[in-house]
């Protein structure tokens, strides 16, 4: 453990939350600020703002990823990077993403009253689009800087109203981008910690203060489309049908069935049911619906997964069955002398901690390819998420960034 | 039987579909002429074309039905009415409604080749809006006609678009209706007689050319809201989770069995279901689904009902339940007589024949409260309808036609 020591000011971050939640704010205390939107620039600003008045240095990169870099004393090392996102659900929560960014900042603020100079430069990132709901995939910034998606794909990407990445960040350009260095992306990079709340609800139901996140489990996405007839609801005998939403459910029913193998740990969402034509008096003649798969372990996920292809292998009653993965995101595992470090960090500041996989995506997932990597967790209320009623406590928010500060501070100073 | 005959034109009535399908044809060889579109008002326009051609009185009324009478020589007897409805589903197919308007002409035409002059007046009717696709309900002119419907409130009924019957009405009426006289409704009725195609697949299967229709069944329409809680996908454990898709589908698993009690004769289906807030990797906190359900036995309709409202008293798991009664059409039982008279002229005409009841609801559901009523049946291939594939053949329609102008010139030349 380092000698030095470093106090984060639980006041002020929290008061930059805050500030930040008035930007994109709404009627029910959420915010909504989707990636490259006007507020999601207001956000960047405001940051920037900050980060000016301190003089840090600030960049960006060609997908609109956002850094501010407190120099170190060696400037041929790797910097330590830490943060999360700015961007928001359409209707979501103050602190999903926001917090790590703010908790970064809280870090570096910190450092300077203590007046520390580390060896590495820190440097705070805003990844771009991690929430994916106006451009898909997540995790957009972190998978270009990590060179899991193509900057030409991304940038081509478009959100509903026709709009592409590239002309959205054009747009984010001109009001401030441009004004920004662009870095090459991806550099080195000696270390990356995300602090995050938690998004479930274990470190509040076991009154944990900081979950020491091992890995984050991994998640399969299925399109599964059940094809039938329409027909007169009055007049169609049952036998006579071919209803593609008793077909789906029969289906639904089996797959449900299969996915328990995968235990107590497996977690299986049908969140996307679309039923054709959509009239009251006719037979269904169409359902899409899609499943989110996760498990930690990769076996078990995919023998899951394959159990659901055999299941969509051959007709449900008169109906026909078509399988489309959509997105087969692997389990990571972070670093273990990362989370070793939060687990010792959070016993050595008296804060009860647990060990925890994360059931959320993260842009930490990009970076475990890079680099030592490991996040930090914090309670959120009834684990509520991707909610304008998402909630955390000042204290849990202190003491989490302060995890990050003294996990920062030590990977800052330990220059090899 | 009177012995006074009359032959049917089957190449005739066969070219009026042919002319009358070109309005609003689709791609794919149905129609979408919904009512009081422009292709509505062009339909009747042909229609009364057609009518000026033969010099048939042409009236209207304040909620948009089209009457076309063939004056008979006792004017102080009420008419004999036929007909059905011109307006389709958005992708509908050119024969539900349709046959029976053209049929209805058809035998005002066959009556003038022989110059046989009815002792009433023979009166053909276009329902206004039977489909209930652009304003709901279904059989909004008929249940005006018959004092089911408020005129008052069918007038306010607006579509998706914000347009209201009186408004659409008022934009037809400037193409055509201020020519037209106006009737005040509802107007002595003799009897009325619709034929129609079956819509469902009993004819065809048994090898039958007309449907004797003894009544159509009751039909009760159910909206039920299932209210869970969003949750993310990823973090939040099953026991933890108000999914509100996986309560529904456990519901929908009872409510399926608890019609079974209806036996055969039990129509159940689910139509439309609307799964919120709809993203993949958020857990559902909304399902609405609706029931139609449909039986011929009142009794059997109100246990099954009941049953239903039972299963929704109660929370499903962690989700509440809330049932909201659309619809409730009690069965109808044609008048004996009407049928009877069907019966016997298939008999006499030499086509196979059978006793069905309805699936579908029709116009003829209101006339039944107000004088004897009866429906004629062809079949349509496959039992297909509400759907652009619809069809029938030229000897089904042409039969249809001739039994339908058996019983119109029989009901009309009984003076009493």
């Amino acid at each position: 453990m380092n000698t030095k020591r470093v106090t984060v000011d639980g006041a002020r971050l929290w008061q930059r939350h805050e500030d930040m939640a008035q930007i994109g704010a709404t009627p029910a205390g959420g915010v909504n600020r989707q990636a490259l939107s006007i507020e999601d620039s207001e956000a960047r600003r405001l940051i920037l703002d900050w980060s000016d008045a301190r003089n840090y240095q600030a960049a960006t990169d060609a997908i609109g990823n956002l850094y501010i870099s407190r120099t170190g004393r060696r400037l041929d090392l790797p910097p330590v990077l830490t943060g999360s996102h700015l961007d928001s659900q359409p209707a979501g929560g103050r602190y999903d993403g926001t917090y790590g960014v703010l908790a970064g900042f809280e870090v570096l603020e910190a450092l300077d009253d203590r007046r520390i100079v580390t060896d590495r430069t820190i440097t705070l990132v805003a990844w771009m689009n991690e929430e994916g709901s106006r451009f898909a995939p997540v995790t957009m910034g972190s998978g270009v800087f990590a060179g899991a998606l193509s900057l030409a794909s991304v940038l081509a990407t478009s959100d509903t109203a026709g709009t592409s990445v590239a002309e959205a960040l054009a747009s984010l350009e001109e009001t401030q981008s441009a004004l920004l260095p662009q870095v090459a992306v991806p550099f080195p990079v000696a270390a990356y910690v995300e602090a995050h709340i938690e998004q479930g609800p274990i470190l509040e139901r076991l009154g944990k203060r900081i979950g020491a996140v091992s890995g984050i489990q991994g998640l399969r996405w299925f399109e599964i489309t059940v094809q039938g007839r329409t027909a007169h609801a009055g007049t169609t005998p049952h036998a006579d049908r071919q209803d593609a939403l008793v077909a789906a459910i029969d289906l639904i029913g089996d797959l449900r069935q299969r996915s328990q193998y995968g235990g107590e740990q497996v977690r299986f969402t049908i969140g996307r049911m679309i039923v054709g034509p959509g009239s009251p008096n006719t037979v269904p003649n169409s359902v899409v619906f899609t499943i989110d798969l996760r498990h930690p372990d990769r076996r078990v996920l995919e023998e899951i997964s394959q159990s659901i292809a055999t299941a969509c292998q051959h007709p449900r009653g008169a109906c026909t069955i078509a399988l489309r993965e959509m997105l087969n995101s692997p389990p990571v595992t972070f670093d273990p002398r990362v989370v070793k470090s939060v687990r010792l960090a959070a016993a050595d500041r008296g804060y009860p901690w647990l060990d925890l996989v994360s059931g959320a995506t993260h842009d930490a997932k990009h970076l475990a390819n890079l680099c030592p990597t490991g996040m930090i967790f914090i309670p959120c209320r009834d684990g509520v998420s991707h909610h304008e009623a998402e909630s955390i406590t000042r204290e849990d928010a202190t003491a989490g960034a302060q995890i990050l500060a003294d996990i920062v501070l030590e990977l800052a100073m330990t220059a090899d």
